[in-house]
């Protein structure tokens, strides 16, 4: 909604709650006193279809499946924040959530929503696919590779995530005493993350995410057998004209300078061996790893100038 | 600079160092990476005053006497975000910074820039003394009593800061793992900020500034001896108007609501006793205690649109 | 049980848990793998007390009632760290609590255990009422006073605490991404230990506590009519026997310097105006403010040294 | 000093400081206060080695040599926290810290000082080189296999560390601004705890240091191709014994439960994709990573239990 009240080309329509509906947006979250009001509502996706030209939605992994189906029919957009759309092969999707697909026949149709990926499917798509927040971290530190030679071994990816991934449900693990001066793994060997990376590197990828004590943010770091001076040059090249993705000409990247925004600030690093690289990826799980994106899809899939309501800086030089 | 860069009516001039003259900008800030380049400079008055229509001076107090001196005779505006124009009086000055000002002939000129106090003034003034952190806090919660009937007892200002109220030099007492975990009180009956206020509040005013774990933000609790309804009535009615501060109809702020921002969120609230009113005030102390406040200032002085380029939103809800 | 299992006169009996009895102890408190064998188990209070020299209760309000007079007539001693015991009138915990006191009759017996305030009569009770964290760092900021001249005037205690504060329950409230990067006051007005305080302080006090980011701690600020010069010596003076309370010669306390430790740090110093003394009591809300506490009122109860198994230091220095 | 103050078999010496000599102790670190009278002072080590039956250095790099040498020879035991005597080769010690030994006929006397590795070694050595914080995390977590069928590939160590890691010097990197909300990777391909890692790994290890926003504590993550069946069997044998290391049955482990303490806890865990093995090791990087470990060889050096004095749990479960 943040990003959504500061486009210029947007007009915020019905904004929906399950557990919060009825009650004062500006009251449920008082950053926006003054900016939004009414109320949240109760979701009737063939209505809501009808009257907006696109649809966020923002559910549990498996909960987005009939909506979406509704929402498509009505010929709305929708760009889905969850997990149901993001597997093209209905299959992956079971054996990596444990539930068969409604709508595998809508899989086809869904378009994975990374721009750096899928700039020209995504503007001509329906329905979109927003990755995954560590997906996105991780896959932006392989895409180069992945679109040109391919990886030929496996890939490590040491992830760590601040806390805002966990989501906003009263958990005794995202409490504040639980997570504060601590860090640990988690998932380890078996996070939903590490077969959506997989999908595209198509080699074995170890995937590890950590839970570290901060709000917003995801650092990457990747350890690929590559020699790291041909892969700077690659990397510099790939991104060169992105707008949201930069590679560092030196220095390694922090979260803080991309928190609040839709950017991704990579490193592409020697090892202190030969014939390893070692890339550094850091965005904002919320950003560019979830709502940037999702505007950045909009923007797309209405052919508006990329950066329209991705302006913001980060807060933290 | 984050606000400056997002500003639709400015155009970015000279940025000026001291220490990081010749480095590149967005080397120091990797936050502004892609949306400013060029590097830091040292300053000349004289010519700057010249090339530019506005001067935002951030200098520790005592350092901008001269400055304000060379670039208020060149016709250029100026607003100085530090100490040494906040009093009107040199004596003041000299009592709580123990050195006597170099141009009391100025002080007369300055205008203190708070915009809820002083509009008219600022829009057609040259020199604008942008308020300081704590007083920004501290009298946003007084001002509508100051504004009518005025004070007549004692008030008591606790007030909560974020580190980044310390600057950015490098202090034992502003390292992580001290400041981590823990909170104290600091300069209890002798902080600067207090006859800041006091200057205004025309009354005892007892200030004591705490220091928390946490980067932005200040929140002042304010104990007046009054009615609480009547107050209640009165704060809500004298900033129904104001484009940047909000009287909460019931919660409580939170500095996060308005981090990142230049907004104030106030709650007027009985006491536990009767004849006791509670007012709590938050605000970023980067955003509305400081930069926020210096372009509003701006707006004013230019006659643009108050809220141009102050339309962020906090992150956090 | 972090304190009890270092103890070197404590055996440690049962260990009570409602919804986790049957897990394995180390398992839910990792800290304490290798010290602590066995599971958490249902309680069955007449049989507890028999078994047992000691039982320390840790209920919400309102649950420690009948528990505690299952105990007591076993000939057990008790502490209760809940509130159920504080008030020494029903009425008055009625009024606070909202509920009528099950078992009135034992408030006589019980003794508020505040060893600074009623070692003698400690020693000799059945039934410790733990004193709340917050009423420990404000009375320990007052208590010189009320024990010698009183306090003849309107107190005002602005408290600053960690969320460990508000247990471990899963609220949205304690999620660490609504308290990171923040501060907000609650229960202005209205909070419980307000009359906790003012049953001692025999004075209107005007208690605000505010929630800060960190886990342990509480910082009180104390503002009191009175002249610092005569306070600092009375203080000095009150506390030079008392093994955990220090009146600081010089400097303020801070929360870290008594983390994890039975240790309250108090500064007494000038206001900016004459006639005020500003009092900072600093402690571990956990320690000194709970468990602390708890294990120097079972040394009282069983006429052990009064440091025996207090004697750690705080991490941080 | 706090583990020393709480040992039962030490009496503290002369406190050495360089830029505090002449100041009080306890003023400096608040902490102490009513456990530790008296002020730091200037070393003088030929004097002191004569008075003190052990002395532990905890300087900067390339400052312990000339100290080491004056000690050693009045027949005193040194345990050393710094780097300079961890090296068995004078050659590996110039390649990593650029730096010519100043002693290098002493590097054969010193013994490193972990005691899971060289128990024995210890026990009878005058010259300790305690181990850095990083090598400790890491090492425990392959120890296993260096003793036993030795490492056959390269090993990739992702390790994180919280900020007293730094240490406390007044450095813009370690401010809380810039650390707070933040991850970053540093020292990529060449910090130089990665040979010290290598002198026993016998194998490449890539190894990555990375900046958490927490006060204590290290996780390492580490990747190993060998079966994890057989990796969990093999390090439960061998930890079996081991006092102050516990390989996890379930779960993983968090810095948190080991804060403060001489503890290390690890999981042995199976990756995602078959023949990988991913140990995660936590520690605290002041206590087992440092002062931790001092003592316990201070207790090996001298035959007393091995966990006197290093009893303590971690305040967070």
């Amino acid at each position: 909604m943040r990003y959504l009240v500061s486009h210029p080309q947007v007009q915020l329509g019905t904004c929906l709650a399950n557990q919060q509906a009825g009650e004062e947006i500006a009251h449920v979250y008082p950053s926006l006193l003054g900016r939004v009001t009414g109320q949240f509502e109760k979701a009737n996706y063939g209505v809501l279809g009808k009257e907006h030209d696109v649809v966020f939605l923002c559910l549990p992994h498996g909960q987005s499946q009939g909506p979406v189906e509704e929402l498509i029919s009505t010929g709305c957009k929708v760009v889905d924040l969850g997990a149901d759309f993001r597997f093209a092969d209905a299959e992956a999707y079971r054996k990596t959530y444990g539930e068969s697909h409604q709508c595998p026949e809508l899989l086809g149709k869904a378009v994975y929503g990374m721009p750096e990926m899928n700039r020209a499917s995504i503007a001509s798509a329906q329905l979109i696919a927003n990755p995954g927040c560590y997906p996105t971290a991780s896959l932006l530190a392989l895409l180069p590779l992945i679109k040109t030679q391919g990886l030929d071994s496996t890939v490590i990816v040491d992830a760590k995530s601040g806390v805002s991934g966990a989501g906003r449900s009263a958990k005794i693990s995202s409490l504040y005493c639980e997570v504060n001066e601590s860090i640990k793994a988690y998932g380890v060997g078996e996070h939903r993350h590490g077969p959506e990376i997989e999908q595209f590197a198509r080699q074995p990828v170890l995937f590890t995410p950590h839970l570290i004590p901060m709000t917003r943010g995801i650092l990457a770091t990747v350890y690929i057998q590559k020699d790291p001076e041909e892969l700077k040059a690659l990397y510099t090249e790939f991104y060169s004209e992105e707008p949201f993705v930069s590679v560092l000409d030196s220095g390694l990247p922090s979260t803080r300078s991309v928190a609040g925004t839709n950017r991704c600030h990579l490193a592409v690093c020697p090892a202190h061996h030969s014939g390893y690289t070692i890339v550094v990826s850091a965005i904002d799980n919320l950003g560019k790893g979830a709502a940037g994106t999702a505007v950045h899809n909009l923007n797309l899939l209405f052919q508006l100038p990329e950066e329209t309501g991705l302006e913001s800086l980060a807060l933290a030089p």
